[in-house]
This record gives C-alpha cells, sequence and structure tokens, in this order.
C-alpha cells in the first residue's frame, strides 16, 4: 500500500452521501454538501475535499454544526440579502445564499448576500462557480477560525479568509480562489500529515517569529497560544504583508461586518463556529454585450497563457486552467486519497455504523486512525 | 540644500492649480485635479503625487491626455453605467465616475461604473474615499501601461492594477489601497532616483529572472524589451505569486473588461494611453442598520491595533491609520518635495512660462532637470 488509495468519484459520492444521511441530512441536502466536498477534490484542492470531511465529523458530533438549523433572512432588499445561519452546515447555508444572490442579480443586475452563524463551507469557489455558470460574475468569501497574524503582530486575529471571483470566459471560465493568507491551514495539515518542515515565510510561532513546525503552529492555533500564518506578502511591509492583510480584511467587511456577525477573531469559541460568508452576483450584461464581454476577457486570458515564458518556464496558466483539466481527469480516472485521510474516513464508518469495506475497499479496513489533523 | 524643498500645502495647491489652468482646464476641472494630487502626498504615498506630475505634463504634451476631451456615457442601468473618455484627463474621469456610482448606490443600494479610454487617474484610493465621505463602501481600480509579469512568465502583461476600498469607521476610516503587484512603478522610480538597488523579490530583468537595478527595469518597461515587476506573491506559487498574479485579473476585469476598453497589455502604444478604471460604491444600509455596522468594522479595527505585538515590534497598524496622521501632519506642517521632483516641477514652470521663484521659491531656481524618469 502506498501513500494513497485510489477511489473512483462514483465510490467516494457513494460513502460521503450515505455518511451524511446518516448524520440526517435529507437526500437534497446530502446532494448539495457532497458536490461541494467532491467538486474541492476534482479541482485538485485535495485540502479543502475529503481531507476536510474529519471536521464536519466532529463539528456535527460536537454540536458546533447542527443538522436541523432553519436559516431566516433577516434583512432583505431587492439588491442585498442577510441570512442568519442558527449554526447550520456551512454548505447549505453557502448554497442557499448563493442561489439567491443570482436570483436577485438575474432581475436588479447585481446583488450581495452575506450569511452569519454558519460554519466551514468548503471552497470559497464553489459558490463562485454556481453564479459562473449561470453566466454571471461570482464572488464568494468566508471568514473562519483566526489564523491570520497581522503585520507586526503574534496573535492571530484573520481567518484564512478566502476571496474567489469567477467569471464565463471560453474555452474555460476564469477562476480564482485563494486564501488571503501566503498559505490555507489545510495546506499545513498535508505537510504536517507528511511531516515536512514548512517553507520559510509561511508561518509564526508564538512569539511571532517564523516556524517551519506545522505541527507545532497547528497546536498553537487550536489552543489559541499564538503565532499562526503570515498574511500574503509575508512578515513585513517589504513584500507586501500588509496587503495579504489588506485583503484579508476586505473579506472580512464582505461576510462577518455586512452580516453583523462574528469576526473572525471571535469565531470558534465556547462551543460555537459562528464563520460568516458573502456572496457577490454581478450580470456582465448591465455593462454591455455580455458575450463581447466574453470574448474580451477570453482574448486576455489566451493572450497571457500564449506571452513569453521565463527561462526554465514552458507555461504561463490562467486562473481556473488547472482546475478544469483536474476536474476532467479525475472525473473520469478517479482520485487518489491520503490514507491518513482514508483513516479518518475509517473512523466515521465506525462512528457511523457503516460497512467499511463495503464503502471504502480491503485496502482501507486494516487503517486505523493514528491522529487527528483537527481537534475542535 | 538637502534632498528636500520643504512647502506648504497652500504653495504646492497654487502652484498646481496654475500650472493645470495653464493648460486649458477650467477653475472646476483644476480643482479635481488637484485635489487627487495633492492628497497622495498628504496621504503620504509620495510615489503617486508631485511625482508623478511629469506624467501629466508629458501626456499632455504629446497628446495622450486630451484637455478638452468630453466623456459620454455609452451604457446605462439603474446599478451601472459605462463612460467612454475620450483619452480625457484620468482624474476628471474618475471623478465624475464615482459620482454617478454614488448617486445610483444612494438610489438601489449598489452601483458599478467603468470608464475606457482613460489615463492615469492618481490613487486608486482617493475614489474610494469619495464613496466613503458619502457613508458608503467605496472601490476603486485601474489597470495600467503592462508592468506585472505573470506567473512563470518574462513579459509585462497587467499593470500594477491597484484595488482600493475604503469603508466608514471611527476614529478613522478602513482605507486600503495596493497595488497588486508586489511594489508600484513609482516605488522603482523613487529606488532609481535615490540609485538604491531594489530589495530581492520585486523585479524581473528581460530574461523573466530576479534584478535589482531599477533604472534597467525601468528601461525595459518603458522600451516593452521583457521584465517587469512580480505580482503580489512573488516569483513562484511558493509565496503565493498566482495569487497577486489573480487579484491582478480580479482589476482588470473591474477595468477593462467591464468597459470593453484596452486591457493593460494594449494601453500605452501607438501614441494612444487607453487606461480603464471600475468604481464600485455599495451603500451599508443595505445590509441593516448602518450605524451599527459601522461600529462592528470600529470594534474590528480597534481590536487589531490592541492585539499582541511581534517580538522587536510595538505597534500594529490598521489599513488608513498611516494615512489619516500623515493627513493631519503635513496638512499643518507641510510637505517635504524630493529636489529630482522639485527639478521637474522647475521643468513645468519653464514649459508653462511661470515664475519659477514665485511658485517654488529661491531654492528651485538653481535646479535643472537631469533626467525624466518617466520617458512616455
Amino acid at each position: 500500500m502506498g501513500n494513497n488509495i485510489h477511489y473512483s468519484y462514483n465510490a467516494l459520492k457513494t460513502f460521503c452521501t450515505d455518511a451524511f444521511k446518516k448524520f440526517g441530512f435529507s437526500e437534497e441536502e446530502c446532494d448539495i454538501i457532497v458536490d461541494v466536498l467532491l467538486t474541492s477534490d476534482l479541482y485538485g484542492i485535495e485540502s479543502h475535499g475529503m481531507q476536510r470531511l474529519v471536521r464536519y465529523h466532529k463539528g456535527i458530533e460536537k454540536g458546533l454544526i447542527k443538522v436541523d438549523a432553519k436559516p431566516e433572512i433577516v434583512f432583505e432588499t431587492p439588491v442585498s440579502a442577510v441570512i442568519e445561519g442558527n449554526d447550520g452546515m456551512g454548505q447549505l447555508l453557502g448554497h442557499k445564499a448563493m442561489t439567491i444572490a443570482i436570483e436577485k442579480a438575474k432581475k436588479t443586475g447585481m446583488a450581495i448576500v452575506t450569511v452569519r452563524n454558519s460554519n466551514h463551507y468548503g471552497i470559497a469557489g464553489y459558490y463562485a462557480k454556481m453564479a459562473c455558470k449561470e453566466g454571471l460574475i461570482g464572488m464568494s468569501m468566508t471568514n473562519s477560525e483566526a489564523i491570520m497574524v497581522p503585520t507586526f503582530g503574534r496573535k492571530a486575529m484573520l481567518g484564512s479568509n478566502p476571496i474567489a471571483i469567477a467569471m464565463p470566459a471560453k474555452p474555460y471560465d476564469f477562476f480564482f480562489d485563494a486564501s488571503t493568507t501566503v498559505v490555507t491551514r489545510g495546506k499545513l495539515e498535508i505537510y504536517n500529515k507528511l511531516q515536512k518542515p514548512l517553507p520559510r515565510g509561511w508561518a509564526l510561532d508564538a512569539t511571532g517569529t517564523g516556524s517551519s513546525d506545522a505541527s507545532v503552529v497547528l497546536k498553537n492555533i487550536v489552543a489559541k497560544a499564538g503565532g499562526g500564518i503570515v498574511p500574503l506578502g509575508g512578515e513585513t511591509e517589504q513584500l507586501g504583508s500588509h496587503k495579504g492583510y489588506g485583503y484579508g480584511m476586505f473579506c472580512e467587511i464582505f461576510t462577518s461586518i455586512l452580516s453583523m456577525g462574528l469576526t473572525s477573531n471571535h469565531t470558534h469559541m465556547n462551543g460555537k463556529g459562528g464563520t460568516c460568508h458573502g456572496f457577490i452576483a454581478i450580470n456582465p450584461a448591465v455593462f454591455g454585450d455580455e458575450n463581447a464581454i466574453r470574448e474580451h476577457l477570453s482574448t486576455l486570458l489566451q493572450e497571457l497563457r500564449e506571452s513569453p515564458k521565463a527561462e526554465g518556464q514552458d507555461r504561463i496558466y490562467t486562473h481556473g486552467e488547472k482546475e478544469a483539466f483536474a476536474y476532467e481527469d479525475r472525473m473520469k480516472n478517479g482520485i487518489d486519497v491520503n490514507i491518513n485521510t482514508v483513516a479518518e474516513m475509517v473512523d466515521l464508518c465506525k462512528y457511523l455504523d457503516m460497512d467499511i469495506e463495503r464503502y471504502l475497499g480491503k485496502e482501507a479496513v486494516q487503517l486505523t486512525l493514528k491522529q487527528s489533523s483537527y481537534d475542535m
């Protein structure tokens, strides 16, 4: 057995769907949750797919995520809405909020919907893509447990605070989805699982000094003992730390501030999640001929891909290109799942009384959970 | 004489106003242009204030900027507008566009206005602040002459593409204004004037390899010979180069793409500027009680400032704090202008037949222009 076990998309879908059904979600709800989760693996963003399953498992188990939560629209105008999530599953709240933003944008031209008291909603980009599939520009943001240390600080105050944007283009949509930290917590979790040292310029220890030890940094984050991940742009202003910190604030404004929800530094305390999201949908048709606009973007993307390469490089990617290729490949050829993640899936089978061999195969039966990378 | 000459705000205002009048702008137009320019110096963003005066001078002289241009609204809805700038002065087009966005946002809740065929408009943040002064969230973006080399490339394809956002808060507004390149061309121009080597991780030579020579990099940019400035996040994906490149694209979408204008890689060619801008105004009141929302943001900013500092650091700034302090200080105590910049101002006096001693003082009379940092 190598470091991975190979599964088909359908095998993972069946396992996940049945697991979330066992947690008490409806058929329709399971479809949404599983589509968000597996889209991440299909896009090649392993850090936010099956690798995060354990977070949802623990979140539901500990009552942070309430399976029967009913969201409420607490404020609404033709271009906006604020949703009180009542501690529901992030994917369901995200899907509902972006659906409303899309409906409003189709009528008015643009709309913003914010959500408070939600939970981790998977990849931000999923919801941006929902709008994109409807011919709109989609944006999606979420705050999260504090992990970003502001420039010159030593305490994590903002989340990884991803900002995602998608816009229709040919042959593949423009699709940008990135944390405003230099890397995500998920990336640290992968390094921790692989027991690899972190590259310089990613993380800080409890004194606010650079650290290469993923295990220590992650433990400090969980214990709120100080340190965390630095903003995009690094530790100092010379390479633009204040810019990543600024984009982190940008995200915070469109999530917690405009929903009157918990800011990142107050989420995940006292047995409560409290995550906030923001969703923006914009109809390009309010700026002219939407087909011409799509062509205009497609031309720029093509020019970027065809522009001269640096010495030693043979390819310039445009955002969304890697994901489009990964999606096609993995949907057809299946997905490699790290055995530590499979061990977590085995653990979940045991917890939910699901047949390990039937869902995860013979190889998985012997795996036992060594450690959970995420202890809520 | 040191490296700077000290001027009062009013002295610089009188000089600039009279200079732009001589170029043929109306009293009202001069007020707008000069306010944008000097606000930059007042905020401490020297790279975009008096230091850029020579660009406007050369731009008008060479016909890139048309003093008598009449902008036209070519597409409009209640939430949007597209303005054809007809090669007008960027500051006037930016001011007009944000004024329209503010009016629309007050009626509908939010609005986006794009501008094509404009010119350099000064600091992006000026227009974001216009909305902020009206109680709205303001955003402002502009593309520019290609200077950002995409990840793995060696040809500049995107501009410095700043994104600015401002939102009302106490005791000072949240105000973030930053290029999506690791640094701006203005910063390189200052290093060039001071003949200082560039820090590592800022710029690339014509082969796509790191360079510390500001003069060579700037010359290559002007000659479109290859190289340029790297995205926020550096040269490789390890520190997030693809993220800065993504924010550069974000800016491009809200400027050139949604105005059907020239993308950065096609601006500033064949005697034409062609710069595009984008302006967003959002009324926080469409998300609930705007005073409560403002307090919520103010609390987060205060918590950030008060959060524990890294070893060796004694202060964490929030975005807009430095600018607020600089503004107060410089408005009261005056502004230091680098003598190379004063030499450019002297040159402008000669060109416009203005009395050097009267406008710029005795010290300035002896200065002669050694080199222009920006040759359009």
